[in-house]
């Protein structure tokens, strides 16, 4: 049962444990219903359709649930899909834990709470220094547990707390390469920014926008956050180092178009919203990247303005007989 | 001493007290400094400069002070214009409150906080009347004091307060029309959007952009006030009331090209916003087109996307004898 | 025989006389025809598949015919849908009248003729007045009949005169607000700018864009009639007061982009602009909300821009004794 | 006499009877007013200031008089600038007449009047031809005198009918290249496109927008000319090619943007909008460039996007040898 | 056998030689395979699907073969189609050459090809002349084999060479017309202007982009192609003709969103670009219309801002008594 | 003569010798002749006005000379300004080498040299490595002294070979830390990405576009320089790896509008364009930033889409004592 969906060949029969992702109910054209599932384990996501579904079918096949699964692995039109013999829900004894089925961070969360305790000394402004601490420590669980987005980038378990340790890597790198920066401001800012995904989002399992996320949204919340810190902490919001602080979180997105209600107009806040970019954009990639033959293009990503990504053929590295030739 | 500035006709020489409103030194193409003035009583604004002055007239005649001047009104490049014959400081006994010179909203403040208070008792949800009343309590002082803007509409003493209630005026009406319409919601929101102006500029005399004001904006300003007030009258601020009562402050400039995090995605936070455009919009076109003969267009007009508009010679009304021939 | 469509629950059966909008026919996946029907009577519109239609179903089940269906009320992605058990043309004696099932302004026309009646005397104008009047009287028929737009936003019979009466309704209130506009030129402009309308489109019925809709546009529709009138009532169409009436219809649309030839210079042709947007908005807010769950978002609505707007759970009212908390 | 003013090289003196284009008085520096003026004759235009301009001298040197001038040519930043010595009004028997020294088409009125004519021979659709027809003769002077545009292209007297038999030329070989072309509608369209530019520009003299110009537009203009020419011919305006034909003007700008309230729908009218872009620009980019010395760029030209275009210093035509030595 | 798939009216059935222009294999909704085809000869191209296609089926049938097909033309939501009785490979002695069932270019290769060399004859600077000599022998054959795109305009075999020739016949009146046109910059520019296409596609059938085709573009592919060029023929490739040349292809697309690195600086880049677009542009019109009932409205023509283009019904040409009466 | 220009505080006098980068010669109001100079040392550089110039000035003092000036330093307008005493040409043995008032790259040339050759170690693919070498020898006189921009970023001189190793050193942290980067590919593009600026610009002094910058751009000029650096190595331009290198080398500007004909489309040219974002972004923040006040904004950056830039008065570090107090 160690033999995960993805380490199947197109074409191979299997038969797995899978968690359901959806399961939407939909009517065919001759009139019957029918469960397009979603399933994933820990080596990706997978369509597969279940036709001619019964009520009794419906109400037991919904997301969140694992199941057994026997099929065969296919691809439709560019994409990997099941083809289902069999489905059923699992036994006692059988694995039945969604959160074992779901893709996470490559660190472990202790590893990367280290990491960020030791940036946090750097924070020598008293005031940042506090806020920081006080809203981790706040959202310390759902920080390690929420994805980065809804889908796009880091969009699975731990993936919040992933995307912003490597964000505060390339910001201490960027810090020391400009000694001009302000590394207190940079790093409270980079370890905020997207604290307010845990309320935008419900939470790493069949993750939606709550009311709160579609109404306010995560830039905002994260201000009014630092907003009720400084109240529990008795510092005075309208401090210059706070107000600082809070046009980082307000302008990382780049743009207004983007939903930033200000544009940076501070040197660290530009380099927030850059160092964001490369993070995500990277991470999008390669995840398209490692799914797609070399030699072809990627499926278009939307977060990338719907490009299409090319996976060269060429090798990276020259063999070292080619390279002596070079001299 | 009764004659404003702008009961004289251009050409006409006079001899009155006036507040610089700005004093700006800048230096000659003869390598002289002069100072390029605005003057303003309650009739409004005049440009006028102060050629080869001196280091002590630079030192005496700066923003805020009332001076007596003696000129003549002209015309340069179609805008009204001062030249200069003589300018002192005022003696003692004379005029020198620089609130006295400054255009102010043309309704007395306390029938406006009469109308207000009315309105409030239509907002029969609890929680916002409850957040509404806290919150102008707060900021009474100010919310009368403050234009509605540094330029562009209602830009004058009292300019807030004045907005507001006609933008009340138009919610009401509009409320009335459209009874799906959610009273309560609409009627808080309309009383709030604008009060964060109190903290994004610097008061009703020489206006200015506070920094808060540049980093965070008077949208965020108000969705904070209204945490903060949530936190003092023991309200819970994730309710779905409050979050309404957010959104409709966020989301009201429409777009997020305009600064808003979040576009309009309830009703009433559409309207709040199409009543906002209205009374703005109107209160632009009015001040240009007064300054505007018959028969000729106004100057361009920034907020109103910089288009010129036509005052008509027609007359408004056809006299009595013409429409009874109508028929 | 009295209840509707809506009337009906979700798996209701029912057996019903309602109108046939579009039968679009098609070609299934497996080769045979069906008919894609758009069903309505007064309550709203629901659509519904016949599978394997004959060749006389289909030239029998067209566009305009009511016909008598038996079926089952379901919700198919969110919308709407009519399982169809049964279909037969109506019978001598039975229910037959198109315009008996198609949903109508809310208001009785002669009610609202008399409205604008009233509103013309107001026309103290004699050119516009006169030219009102004529236009009035040589589309009357039409303008009582016609929808305000094929779809988006007062689509119904009769809904652009109850769209031009809501917007008269908002140009009186906001005239008295703001006395410097002129009520004349605001009221004619109300009153005529939608009036192309009854040649852009092909009537209440099957609402098709005309080939003068297509190529010509109902803006310059109603210009071209202006001239007309002149020509009929021996009024200079050089006149000011002609070109400003002209302007009006002209920029009504407040964007070039929009299809305004010109943008509004004048303030009147603003407000119209603006007036016109909000009555607009809120029909189709208000549209799609009726149709929404509380606590749930709407369908993407096209003329927003696609947003989706929230219908709140939040109950407008709080009741009297949370209210008396208040003090 | 017969030398002109660009005929002149730089710092030459001379002795001149020049038009004034414009005059506008201002204040300089010193707080005395200056006339900054725009002189011309028919080998272009060139600016030249007037300073310590008496009261008397305002007076008497306005726009529209021809004046005898000595001064000095010069370049100032870039700009052709006359350094003024003398001014004088003319004396009777000197040359005083205005349209003596308008740059004018390249080409006799008679001849263009001629080859129209022959063009519209070929215009075999009855009701098109009589609209034609008949609108060309209701403002014949008028069409030969206008020029196309305010400034940009073709502006100067008689540009108008220069750039309309431009367009011919170009018309009848692209209809011809393209035999699928309807050339009575493409050839229609042509001859009228522009000729509301009569009523929306003052005149060939001091050339300004109309008030129907600025509110109205020459392109809905044409629109109502070709309205009353049907009704003078009694011609049914709903026709199909009355249709098309107003579809031609009101979409010749191409995009909704630049003014048309409909994009082209119809071949042709595509067609005309390329062709009045093709001629319009080449002009500007003509007159540019022959300003423009070889190996360097033009100043910006505002109807080509602002760009500034190279003057090459490659000799068009390689001599017969080098090209001999090509084979 | 002479007969082809459009020489057949809807409802026909016919018995065919046909080519495989694409052959998609999808899955159906009852689970099973089909095969989705394009067919095509001579007079054009239309789809049909293969219902419960087996695997040996899918083998035989792929693109670039000739086929036997029985079947019905029909129509399909506007779009011809073919309903397939019979399908069969062909036996030896039947057709089955690709190119036989290819569109092609209306014109000869012979004849384009001597017509393109008597404009060369006026390319008379040395370096321009030979460079484009050397480029047209170098790509001679795949010249005349390539189609100008992928799909939109001239995407037929030969396509590339007739829209050359097309716009040099353009080029040639345009430059004719107006005298201070660079000749031969102009026809170099045309004559190259898409040599790229050569290699940023596959070829004529079954035509997609190559990897230098995404990644580079037929626009840079051309200046490279420039610069190897005078390497050959020992010319410096930094004279100023040869980067007017490359200035001239590089700008051709107009606009730096469609693609050229610079926008056009030089008055023929600008025309070039403008011939481009009107050649193009007719070409997709026609396509469009040529399949298109009169009274009615085109599909939507991408490379026309998805615009409908209205095929009228008015006659051409009124008939001669017509004619006589205008006078 | 060891104090430079910006040593000295506003109102001092000095006494120095400075290089005339600028020398405009303008007419005055008055009607005679001024010289707008900017000098500049290495401390920056600084404007000022010589008023009443003579000929003989105007000849002698023109950009590119070292002068003796006697002046005052200013403010005006917010921008540092010099108040001109004396001015006069170097006598012979005074510093009169225009380099040495130049600033130029805080790093010296030999240690960036031999970082990028470590670097070149890197690149492990033979033709990358190979067409890397040979471009950074041919070119490497120019590549040290250009500067990476004519204004906007690193416009000193060796600004083009400090901006290459700025982002070199950002690409190796960044290639490590994401694994799957192809490190030859991102080195390659970054090494060679703006070598065009060599040819695009006209060297380190008085910087201006060539006619190859204006025509051509920099991103195609390499793009030609690689097509001949294969062909002096014997390299297939057409192999993977060569599309790949020139890919990178065209799409490094992100977007179509800012002048990429292709849009990254490879992960490592996305990545590369980021990089260069912010080294170049950076490098004009800070530029701005050290000549701003602390607690005042910067004048608006152009590259950075005119925004200006708050410069915090809050203390980078907290104290000792209060970060104890933290815990």
């Amino acid at each position: 049962m160690d033999k995960k969906i993805f380490d199947y060949n197109v074409d191979d029969t299997f038969d797995l444990f899978l968690l359901i992702k959806n399961a939407d109910v939909r009517v065919a054209k001759n009139g019957k219903k029918f469960i397009a599932f979603t399933f994933q384990d820990t080596s990706g996501q997978i369509d597969g359709k279940y036709w001619d579904a019964s009520d009794p079918d419906i109400e037991a096949f919904t997301a969140g649930n694992v199941v057994k699964v026997s099929g065969k692995r296919e691809i439709y039109q560019g994409n990997p899909q099941v083809k289902l013999f069999k489905i059923r829900l699992t036994n006692t004894g059988e694995p039945s834990t969604p959160e074992h089925f779901i893709e996470s961070a490559p660190e472990r969360k202790e590893d990367i709470a280290e990491e960020i305790n030791q940036v946090i000394f750097e924070i020598t402004n008293a005031n940042m220094n506090r806020v920081v601490r006080h809203l981790m420590s706040k959202y310390q669980k759902e920080f390690f547990q929420f994805p980065a987005a809804k889908k796009h980038h880091h969009a699975y378990m731990g993936g919040l707390s992933f995307h912003t340790i490597s964000m505060l890597r390339l910001a201490k790198f960027i810090a020391n390469q400009y000694p001009e920066i302000n590394k207190p401001l940079l790093y409270s800012g980079v370890i905020l920014h997207d604290l307010g995904k845990v309320m935008e989002l419900s939470g790493a399992l069949s993750t939606e926008y709550t009311l709160e996320g579609n109404l306010v949204g995560h830039i905002v919340i994260v201000d009014e956050e630092i907003i009720k810190a400084c109240a529990a902490l008795k510092i005075d919001d309208k401090s210059e180092d706070i107000i600082l602080l809070k046009h980082m979180i307000l302008a990382h997105h780049g743009q207004l178009d983007y939903g930033s209600p200000v544009r940076p107009r501070v040197r660290e806040a530009e380099i927030l919203h850059q160092i964001d970019n490369i993070d995500a954009s990277i991470n999008m990639m390669n995840s398209a990247l490692q799914r797609t033959e070399p030699g072809t293009f990627t499926e278009r990503i939307f977060g990338m303005d719907n490009r299409t990504f090319y996976n060269p053929n060429v090798p990276k590295v020259t063999n070292e007989e080619q390279m002596e030739l070079l001299d």
